[in-house]
């Protein structure tokens, strides 16, 4: 019994946790009620002859990366190793609806009453949830209960759009950039924002992969985290890449993206100075791609997440080949993606997101 | 001594409060601590012929009905009447850099920890620090102590851009519409939400004049409040005009807008019933209000708040005209609102907002 105000827990048969990690997982004792009702499926990192350790009574799947080499065959490529954008391969193999992903070393946050904070069943809210991309609502998320749509919302819009991602939040450490690392080491979030809002539409944002949940049947295809780490010029770009693409395709589909609660504990920072190298190309080149996903437009006829997705990544081979040829490399990959995606999802002949 | 923490009330001489009455100002007693080191422009609603009481100690100015048909002759006719937007004549007869509204039924609220909050303080401080209309944070207002821009969140954009609207919120009554009024009479907003955010660029939102604050010299021609009220067919819609033509002048300008902290304490529900008979015209008038705005578009040519207004006042003229009779009477109103402005603030042959 995760929740004992949920005697049988959200979306059992639903969803699955995914979680990249290189180490063992005993964060997971922490999560033991929240987490323990529900499939696992963790993407072990780098060495594959490394054995990773899960607490016992979690029913869990593992791959390293001779599963996935065997799986994927060639298409292993779009795969990234030693970074934790390995995680999408992740994504890839559940069956499952929903995903929610998280990072090995974030723990339970309270709320200020402190009670404990169950994000799992928070995520399930939001994505259950209609979003409100069209028309900013001053009060919030108006599905919550106390709030509604207030005074000057257009009634038509107040149905609301399909929620596909619910981005959640870290209190203590805060999802910095190396260069704010450096200036702000002993930063940390304490600030408790109790709310849930919707990202208009046309708006992008910098979504953070740590604290992640999304409706894997609606964007499930756009959830590439891209090529990073090993023998890649660039890496921490991962959940930022997905962000984008998926809320370019979320725009055109007419879906929502919701950021806030819930937070977890985000217990430790990671190395500025390993960063800094990891970033620096993709700080940069960052001031290129936003204006690229900005101005992205996908044609009528992309009706599908695959569809949308092959035609953003012609996109970004036309218009950012030239700024490195890694965009060119990544937009291959995009395509190789999609057709593992496909290749192990094969369609139930029905219309995208209808199942 | 406003507030303990700024022995010197910041923008002391720079910033007016402007308040629309029919009735006595017994509310002031509530705000003393806050207010009384700043000047009032009472804009009296109703039968010039009453007297309304302002408490002791207080730096006011009061204009009733007489003192703006004498002021502003036939131009008086752009300013409502029996209806709160003729608060607007009040921004327009400041000559301060910074604008303060309130609704006279808006107390003092207190914070989680019990602190009563120095509503205005809030205001100054998001009207001075810059906004971040171009890329979402996900962490809220960067510009805030204890918080940054998140990993992911472009470097060139971290300047942010002037902030010429600061839209604060309300505890106790929710500003529901009518129809929400109704079927929801004992709904409180009891959900206190410690942020701040900018709305993003091409969001549309529903502003409420109920505590306000806004850069005068930047957009203060655009905060006109329109046709309103006694001998109009509508009502409740003032603010929202005002928000939608301001946010779409911001965007065109390059202006942020803030929503959020701080909150006041919102005594009284207005009516249901009499708020229904004036606002079910705006209701479904709305529906097409809402796709014009999100269409408009300035031309480059449009470089000062007045020029983009007039130009608005044209495309409402040309394209809502066909709507109502009512919308052909608002644009003369918009263009007349523009010429009082200019008669009662001539120009100082600096370009806008340099001052």
């Amino acid at each position: 019994m995760a929740d004992s105000m949920h005697p049988t827990p959200l979306l059992k048969d639903e969803l699955d946790i995914v979680i990249p990690t290189i180490r063992s997982l005993d964060f997971l004792e922490m999560w033991r009620p929240f987490f323990q009702p529900y499939h696992l499926i963790i993407v072990q990192d780098g060495d594959p002859s490394k054995t990773i350790k899960v607490p016992e009574g979690f029913d869990y799947e593992l791959y390293n990366r001779n599963d996935i080499n065997r799986i994927l065959g060639p298409k292993a490529s779009c795969i990234s190793f030693k970074d934790s954008a390995c995680r999408c391969f992740g994504y890839m193999v559940s069956k499952k609806k929903y995903i929610f992903t998280i990072d090995d070393d974030c723990f339970v946050a309270k709320d200020p009453s402190g009670k404990e904070i169950n994000a799992l069943a928070q995520h399930i809210k939001n994505l259950l949830s209609p979003s409100t991309p069209f028309f900013f609502n001053t009060l919030y998320d108006p599905y919550r209960e106390g709030a509604d749509f207030v005074r000057g919302y257009p009634f038509s819009l107040r149905e609301g759009a399909p929620t596909a991602v619910s981005h959640g939040l870290w209190l203590n450490i805060p999802d910095y950039d190396a260069p704010t690392q450096l200036v702000k080491p002993s930063e940390r979030n304490t600030r408790y924002v109790d709310a849930v809002l919707t990202i208009p539409k046309k708006t992008l944002f910098p979504m953070c992969g740590m604290n992640l949940a999304f409706n894997r049947e609606l964007i499930g295809p756009a959830m590439y985290f891209g090529l990073m780490g090993d023998g890649q010029p660039i890496g921490r770009y991962d959940d930022m890449w997905a962000g984008w693409c998926v809320k370019v395709i979320c725009d055109h589909l007419g879906w929502g993206v919701k950021t806030g609660l819930p937070y977890i504990w985000h217990s430790k920072a990671s190395n500025p100075f390993v960063n800094l190298k990891k970033e620096y190309k993709g700080i940069f080149w960052q001031e290129e791609l936003i204006p690229f996903f900005q101005a992205a437009v996908l044609p009528k006829e992309c009706e599908t997440v695959q569809q949308c997705y092959i035609e953003l990544s012609k996109q970004v081979k036309e218009k950012l080949g030239g700024l490195d040829p890694y965009f060119t490399k990544l937009s291959e990959a995009m395509v190789t993606w999609i057709e593992a995606w496909d290749e192990l999802n094969p369609s139930k002949g029905l219309p995208n997101g209808s199942a």
